[in-house]
């Protein structure tokens, strides 16, 4: 939902297509949907629900031709389960492409994402086998959630240092890998700063668009 | 049409909105079209016309909600009257935008473009009274051309260079000012490679969208 995560898993997608004209590219339809209410105030503070935004912006892409959606947002992935029921075709999950490409790394999984994401138990509901690792609430409230905001303004370096030292929290706990999981963190964060590989859910859930576009075209 | 110019120009907005959160950022519908046929084909080889496809695209979009539609590919503005015609909600017009940007600065506006933007008088027509300095047939053939190629392709250095050259060509014969008719062009080429102030069209179009959203909001 945030703007400039949407532009960045454009980017990402485009850059994962082999293409060499402009007519091998996957066709795509996309909405910028400011109106749908504030994810985590929704979950934390009994906010409006997105639900209703989420479900007509989804049946809109339908409407307009998607055969298949993707939504780079991790929040919004609370209401998956009422999006994916709203529409005929199928939604990807963030998590799932995520915590499979997180499989292999040694030691547990850290996990990077807004107080909203863990509590509606996005990650941990889809990879309940997973070692997780997750930030302390002190973490939470001094680096992650402002690295984010920081992220959200453009202010990126600010943004890398605050994730970095919660990344590196993780890592001192066992991770051996991190997720990034709000589509914020990538914009920012890098794996010099982690000292860690990074999972970009962002980079992932692209990939996994641009392999269903190739695979209905066989 | 070229996908990474999209994503350049959704950026752009991004980037030109003022915006405290999420919610205040402007609902944008986006179509990425593979399926319009070559432009420049079509203006120079008898290819097939891209203008059903770009109208159908562009009524799309409006039935998807758009209230304002704009289009950050120079050569499909070929096509900008028929297109125009077949929706009912304004276009705007990336030249026009443009020849405003490159008002005021002394000397002729140089301008970048592919072969079909220049034959179909893209800028020409929109800017009679501009004192245009244009790329001679050995310049585009040797740098514009290849340079906006190596562009589509990623290879952005090897672009700037090519059209940095081609700018310099411009700038020589009195160009003032360097107009990067071709969304590919912004993507590599640099003041500091052209060797005078460029106008970058997607930029000037996203500032306008902009502009049209936030006047439609008051």
């Amino acid at each position: 939902m945030g703007p400039l995560a949407t532009v960045d898993f454009l980017h990402k997608l485009v850059r994962a297509t082999p293409a060499d004209a402009d007519q091998d590219h996957v066709p795509l339809v996309v909405r910028f949907c400011p109106e749908v209410p504030d994810r985590v105030q929704a979950l934390l503070h009994g906010g409006p629900s997105p639900a209703p935004a989420l479900v007509a912006a989804a049946q809109a892409l339908q409407a307009a031709g998607a055969q298949c959606l993707a939504m780079p947002c991790h929040t919004a992935h609370a209401w998956y389960d009422e999006l994916a029921a709203g529409v005929g075709v199928p939604v990807l999950h963030i998590a799932d492409v995520a915590i499979a490409a997180a499989a292999g790394h040694p030691g547990g999984v850290g996990l990077l994402c807004t107080l909203g994401t863990r509590q509606a138990g996005i990650y941990r509901r889809r990879g309940p086998g997973v070692a997780w690792v997750e930030s302390s609430a002190d973490e939470q409230d001094r680096c992650v959630g402002p690295g984010i905001r920081a992220a959200k303004l453009g202010r990126l370096a600010q943004a890398c240092e605050l994730l970095g030292e919660a990344a590196r929290a993780l890592v001192r706990r066992g991770a051996g890998v991190v997720l990034m999981g709000c589509t914020e963190i990538p914009l920012a964060l890098t794996e010099a700063e982690a000292g860690v590989p990074l999972v970009d859910p962002t980079d992932v859930l692209a990939r996994a668009c641009v392999a269903w576009a190739l695979e209905g075209a066989r």
